[in-house]
């Protein structure tokens, strides 16, 4: 009976009894990774002292957020974004040497295949919104600008939604383009000032916001994916920084230096340049991308 | 700007940005669980450095894990029990004064309604499987017989199957039932050797154990729900030390005080008093049951 006292699981030896059992695993990285996933799941369930019903309750929630799960709803990653996970993950795979531009979250709404769009054009395809200008350069952290970046930009409708959410409501690819830079780096179109608008809150994430007390606001943003030869691809938002929930963003993906000026303008030479109506807002921003 | 600032997420500030959102939550007890399951999430996070890819196989390992679940498969607890919470959770709710006997997992099988038998019966309804004759005593701490304590039993049979599991092909019941002491606190019952079995293993959770090359199987026992007034219910399990898999249960379930000895026995006067044919298993085992 000695013999097998030590492989007995105890409250004092749990965590070194269970990983002990994958000393034959086929994966080295994922028995490194069950070993501390197991440690730390371990050391919060002795530091909760769940009882019995709130260990079934945790059981529950996970099955409903799998459960609610299916082709264009994916519950856990929004678990993971709201727990700030995909965040830390990000900022992990995307440490960036000085002076480039920070990364955030891809987030679920973007489409391949946005038409490439002359430099200059509106991707607002429905006249809905309040008329803006944005533009700026792609350079290299010595601040040369980068040829031929491809930018892919979307964003969603001063309503807070994206085309894909809205199929007969918006046109197709309404606020969506891709964009290419001549030998000055420069990047400029014409859109609508976008809204914050809610993560899905119908489900078990929504029910946990609630009881913890949080909103499901993300702040307006607009995305960005720019590509270039010869440098690491760079998936980022701009923000509005005077945006109700900007210091509150349901699943953090702002950064000081994602916040863009987003400057209202009255320049009627301007706006009779860009086919506006009036006073529009006007945004320059620049991107640093890092060398490969 | 500099307002905002504090409250954006950043790698090193992650958890006090995410917990710090918990402020007005509805319930205590719950910002308190999920400043801990933030914390250790984080953590975990930090310490295994995920690539993107990694991290979309953990969301997509957990949501097939929640969609396999239905009325009678429940593959998160599974994945507790493989991982040592379950277990973990059961030890701190039931840490027991010194002497009283320890519990272990209640497991899926347990039935209501099994029939109260006659002190002696044999709860084998096929004649499938070696004799066993099963006795012992239920104690309070004092060692004083505990009169009236009820005795709920039930194990899977000689080809690892419990009567759930293989309905139309065992008798209903078969290998389940209640007893209830005397005065002198002794119960015995006539039953067959049970056999090791593997828990649902086509699952994710069986995938996981073979990449961490674990076998599925849980070592012969017999279940015990033992209730008594003005005592603390105990769910355990009696287990056969000489198992193969004693010394690896797949959920964690062995404890050193719950083996009990399987002794063949060949002694045909009592064979005969218990209608066996010939050579059976003998087990005496005592309980201890905690006061309220």
């Amino acid at each position: 009976m000695e013999a097998h006292e030590k492989g007995f699981f105890t409250e004092e030896n749990s965590v070194e009894v269970v990983t002990g059992r994958n000393r034959n695993a086929k994966n080295e990285r994922l028995k490194q990774v069950m070993e501390v996933i197991t440690r730390k799941m371990h050391e919060a369930v002795k530091e909760i002292e769940p009882t019995q019903d709130e260990w079934l309750q945790a059981i529950l929630f996970l099955t409903r957020t799998g459960q609610i799960c299916n082709e264009w709803r994916q519950e856990f990653i929004l678990l993971s974004d709201v727990l700030g996970v995909s965040m830390l993950v990000d900022a992990i795979n995307n440490r960036k040497p000085s002076g480039a531009s920070q990364s955030t979250v891809l987030g679920p709404f973007h489409v391949d295949g946005a038409p490439e769009l002359e430099m200059g054009a509106n991707i607002c395809l429905d006249q809905k919104g309040e008329d803006m200008f944005i533009s700026g350069r792609i350079l290299d952290t010595e601040g040369q600008p980068i040829e031929n970046a491809v930018i892919d930009v979307w964003q969603a409708n001063d309503e807070g939604f994206y085309d894909v959410q809205q199929q007969g409501v918006q046109p197709e690819f309404n606020l969506r383009g891709v964009f290419r830079t001549g030998a000055d780096g420069r990047y400029w179109f014409r859109a609508v000032k976008p809204k914050y608008y809610p993560i899905p809150d119908d489900g078990p994430v929504g029910q946990l916001l609630g009881q913890l007390g949080r909103h499901p606001y993300r702040p307006a943003h607009l995305h960005y994916i720019i590509k270039a030869k010869g440098f690491e691809p760079l998936v980022t938002h701009i923000f509005d920084p005077d945006d109700p929930y900007i210091s509150s963003d349901a699943v953090f993906g702002v950064k000081e230096s994602l916040l863009a000026k987003f400057k209202r303008t009255n320049d009627p030479s301007r706006a009779k340049e860009y086919g506006f109506q009036g006073a529009f807002w006007d945004i320059e921003h620049d991107f640093v991308l890092a060398a490969k």
